[in-house]
């Protein structure tokens, strides 16, 4: 019997674990479903031999970490148990949290991101031992609860307990399949600074009459947004791009094979051209290796479509996500941004910092990032897509910086239709497979290489 | 028995009157609340002695037409029956259409903008002619139900009824009295281009990471609007300029005797000083002389306060309105804003012109002018202050230009601390007793004069 054939055989089990896991609300603001969550976990784990440990920080939720297995290497598994809201409600075709199987794909909030990877290593761990014996590797997976709002207390907690999370690798929450079919190696991610930028500067909303004398606070905000960048999308903030570090040409080589199908995304999109005109190596470097300054949302005054209010309001906001790249940091951006506005005669606009994260990259050539690769061989018919980081921000710094361990975001259940933070989020009952072959895989790889 | 003695003793009639139109909601979106105002006020003038007609417009309110009184000079008297929405509820003291007596002043939704003027003048109407006999003046009062979202039929009402309308001089809705007591006397008003400019670009919001390659629609909607005003707030509008018209020495010296007390005005609106720094005769000039232009509303994006979320938008939208000065016409005001965008490269974004008025000028010498300034004196401790046009809007074009009626807006029971527009608006009980006596005054003044 084939490592497969076990895999196949025992898939009504494990859909049922993610089903199990799927239905356990375990999102932000609802502390019942992120302690279920964790209890869900020790369940599972208790049975696989693990042992299990909270990590308390502050007030956030319990972190999980669970050893098991033996072996010479030790590798650390980060995945987390906190999915996205499931808002907008009305748009999913059934309850976000009652499983449903359609058509080969399971959907359910959180059942991508990152439930299915979850589920998939456990059931992993749990075939090998029963068809191969103990597993050949020490195993730490660190599991948290607050990926989905940013890991404010991770980079903390990380150094608090240091001691337990040693480790020779660390296999991080899974990239996934890309468009082509095409398994992903991911060894690093961008970095976040997203900040509020709040301009007031009269007691109450006016009539907008006075708008011509008095100071209008939106406008100022718009003037000041308009002085972060050109009209080409570069960043006009002093010293932004000081610290930006270039692609090595083993990054670049990397990228140069990198499958990006240029027509399809411009087509989900809706656009004509990539910013600048960009595309093939050109549009890859920009995408990685260039930060954005993006606006995610502002507000001000009236704005009820097709209505008329003439108002001077008496305050605007606008929200400012900021991706960073190597070796960039976050909070000497915001110290930035916060100079560039005082110097442009901005300097009574707030700038809060709401959420920080440094940029990350680990080494492609390491031992687990290997191992990750030789893995993919016997379960996806294609070579793997590396990429030296994702364009999207993980907490991965403290894992690769801080503690200095070699991590590789590898294949997964993800695809680009996924839909990850949208309603209707699913997966391929295949991909789910597949990760829990890959799981098995990469383990032996790893223990043997 | 003097008139006031007269008025003073009928106070609780007219109280009840004032009460029961300000019970009434009429507000735009309630046609059974806007038709029950006009029963109403049929209710009223019939037993005064008027002829009643409804003016229809398409599916325009009705307009209400009252003709009563006689004598050589007629003069038209523009109010309107419908008022502000009642937004926002809950910083009410009381239900917006339960009018309630506290110290003095009367509450309730629409008392100041326009019924108290309104029933004021019924009031002096029926004391006329019980104290004095028949009116001496065609009295024709022109009532309309679509003032407050921007009188968009008036300007074809007008027209088509202009046979009826003709008149010596029109006595508009009152301007009311200044912060420092004087009656005032406003002759035109500012014009109005209301317009929602959309910027659109994406299928679907989009996850930020994205925003290196795809095109932002809020940025370039940012970027539209800062290519519109300079950082001083001149309009780069290419031709913006061409059709104002510079204040006559009369405007001036009228501007120059205008009490303004800048001090509470700036402590009103929370400001340090007037745009530019103005003040004085500069600031009076510019406020009543430059043409605006107002970011009303802005949206795109997710913007609750506080909390963070990565988005690129897929659309933004702006409000923008422009106060329009003496000789600007906002139907090529729209144009050159559009041509504008055209030339900068924003030719994709949409303007939608979703109101449009004349600005609008009477001569400060006419007859029905100088029969508002001198029932002042009777009425008012102060001289009156004049104003060549109020900065606001109104829509005094059709009658002023079209219909070529000298036009004033007089004193009346608004006080700057009336809270038109806003929750508890209010009007004290001596300045509705005031305008009944004013409004018997300018009755006796253009009969004679």
């Amino acid at each position: 019997m084939s490592l497969r054939d076990v895999i196949d055989a025992r898939r009504d089990r494990y859909l049922e674990w993610l089903s199990q896991a799927c239905s356990i609300p375990s999102l932000a603001g609802n502390p019942q479903g992120l302690q279920a969550m964790v209890a869900w976990l020790e369940g599972i784990l208790g049975p696989l031999g693990a042992a299990t440990e909270r990590l308390a920080f502050e007030s956030a939720p319990d972190v999980l970490l669970a050893q098991l297995g033996g072996g010479e290497r030790t590798v650390l598994v980060y995945d987390h148990y906190d999915v996205q809201p499931i808002d907008p409600v009305s748009l999913w075709n059934q309850d976000p949290f009652a499983p449903a199987l359609e058509n080969g794909h399971l959907y359910a909030r959180g059942v991508a991101d990152n439930k299915g990877d979850l589920v998939a290593r456990l059931a992993a761990f749990e075939i090998y031992r029963e068809h191969f014996g103990e597993l050949p590797v020490r195993l730490k997976l660190l599991i948290e609860g607050e990926e989905e709002v940013g890991s404010p207390s991770f980079p903390a907690l990380v150094e608090r307990y240091a001691d337990k999370l040693g480790a020779d690798g660390c296999i991080w929450e899974g990239a996934g399949v890309n468009h082509a079919g095409a398994p992903e190696l991911v060894f690093g991610a961008k970095g976040l600074a997203y900040l509020e930028l709040v301009c007031s500067g009269l007691n109450d909303d006016q009539h907008s009459s006075v708008s011509v004398y008095a100071p209008s606070p939106v406008w100022r905000l718009v003037e000041a947004l308009a002085s972060l960048r050109d009209e080409d999308g570069r960043v006009l903030v002093e010293g932004f791009y000081d610290d930006v570090v270039a692609p090595t040409p083993e990054d670049v080589a990397a990228l140069e094979t990198l499958p990006f199908d240029e027509g399809a995304e411009k087509a989900r999109l809706g656009i004509s051209e990539f910013v600048g005109g960009a595309s093939g190596l050109d549009l890859m470097i920009r995408a990685h290796f260039e930060p954005t300054c993006n606006i995610a949302g502002i507000h001000a005054g009236f704005t009820v479509p097709g209505a008329s209010k003439t108002v001077l309001p008496k305050q605007a906001l606008a929200k400012l996500d900021l991706r960073l790249v190597p070796e960039q940091d976050p909070e000497d951006i915001v110290a930035k941004v916060r100079a560039h506005l005082q110097a442009h005669g901005f300097g009574d606009i707030s700038v809060a910092a709401l959420g920080l994260e440094h940029p990350a990259r680990s080494p492609m050539d390491s031992l687990i990032g290997r191992a990750a690769a030789i893995a993919c061989e016997s379960v996806y018919e294609l070579t793997p897509a590396v990429s030296p980081l994702m364009i999207a921000t993980g907490p991965m710094h403290p894992i690769a910086h801080f503690l200095g361990i070699p991590t590789v975001s590898p294949a997964g259940v993800c695809r680009p239709d996924s839909k990850i933070h949208a309603p209707n989020e699913n997966v391929a009952v295949t991909d789910f497979l597949d990760t829990i072959e890959y799981t098995v895989q990469w383990i032996r790889a790893f223990a043997t290489l």
